[in-house]
């Protein structure tokens, strides 16, 4: 019987070390048998998953500045959230775009989900397009403190160069918005 | 006096409770106060950074696939690592370039640098781009298991469609690729 592939070079857990139960993540850490028989340990961080939104206004897409404790820094991303125990990533998607920016949008378009950090962490992000956007009103979590802007791909691009942009999901929205400026597709 | 752009929303660290201490990450839950004077709390996973290089070989990129114990699956993903203390990122890419994929390569071009998860963690991920490749030795470390092929742009995708390519930064190298062909430009 042949492996099947997505268990190549499998890890086997020989015991999982429980470490720490948070608001939003928590860690173990887990004793494994490596392919060749010798023991390792690996520190996992379980997540419970995010959303992000590359929400076109026309020639702009939006953004919002927020405070990000683990940089000390504030940075500018594109919206963005983590998914509620049990909700559809769409629907998250559409529930942060609004909360955050006011912008609301019937029809998301799925555009790729990635694992942010697969060597540490489980944490799925997935990604989506909202165009043909519609007003409404902001309403932020009582700890969230941002501000929403609207920028040009050139804007963009400027704030990847001053880091002022900075994060993944942000980095890879803006490609896949030059891509689409290219070819017409997402 | 203004704040700072970078300190905009800032919120004041009250108090740091040190959680783990790993080989790879470390851990703290920070008490915040936020802009309006109200309390919360901040998880915080520390990661000594990491760095990834899309490497070409004419028309192909190189790949890695490996087991990633926190999504309990191998993945396909370009030649990645973690930094070394105090480790130049060029060198380490360099480095990783070689003990993965046996290829040495004299100039890397900086791509970008993002970080991966900048709600939870300070992980930054510095990715590079490599040509003009020299075929030297793969000499894995002790507890890593990998293999390595290249794939063209179109494999590249399939496999994104498949999932079998799913992090942040293959996706974010193969945009960047894609984008290269196109404009003739990274």
């Amino acid at each position: 019987m042949s492996t099947p592939i997505d268990k190549k070079f499998e890890e086997i857990t020989i015991s999982s070390q429980p470490i720490f139960e948070g608001r939003v993540i928590s860690v173990h850490v887990d004793t494994v048998q490596l392919p060749n028989g010798a023991m390792s340990t690996r520190e996992i961080v379980r997540h419970p998953g995010a959303v992000a939104v590359l929400a076109l206004l026309d020639d702009r897409m939006l953004v919002v500045e927020q405070y990000r404790k683990p940089l000390e820094r504030s940075q500018i991303e594109i919206p963005a959230g983590k998914l509620e125990p049990g909700e559809d990533p769409a629907e998250a998607a559409k529930r942060e775009l609004e909360e955050e920016t006011g912008y609301r949008c019937a029809n998301l378009k799925h555009l790729s989900s990635f694992y942010t950090s697969p060597g540490f962490s489980d944490e799925i992000l997935h990604l989506y397009v909202a165009e043909h956007l519609v007003e409404g009103n902001i309403h932020l979590d009582e700890d969230e403190f941002l501000e929403c802007e609207a920028i040009t791909l050139e804007q963009a691009q400027q704030y990847i160069r001053e880091q002022r942009i900075s994060d993944a999901k942000t980095v890879a929205a803006v490609y896949a918005w030059q891509l689409y400026k290219l070819t017409g597709r997402f």
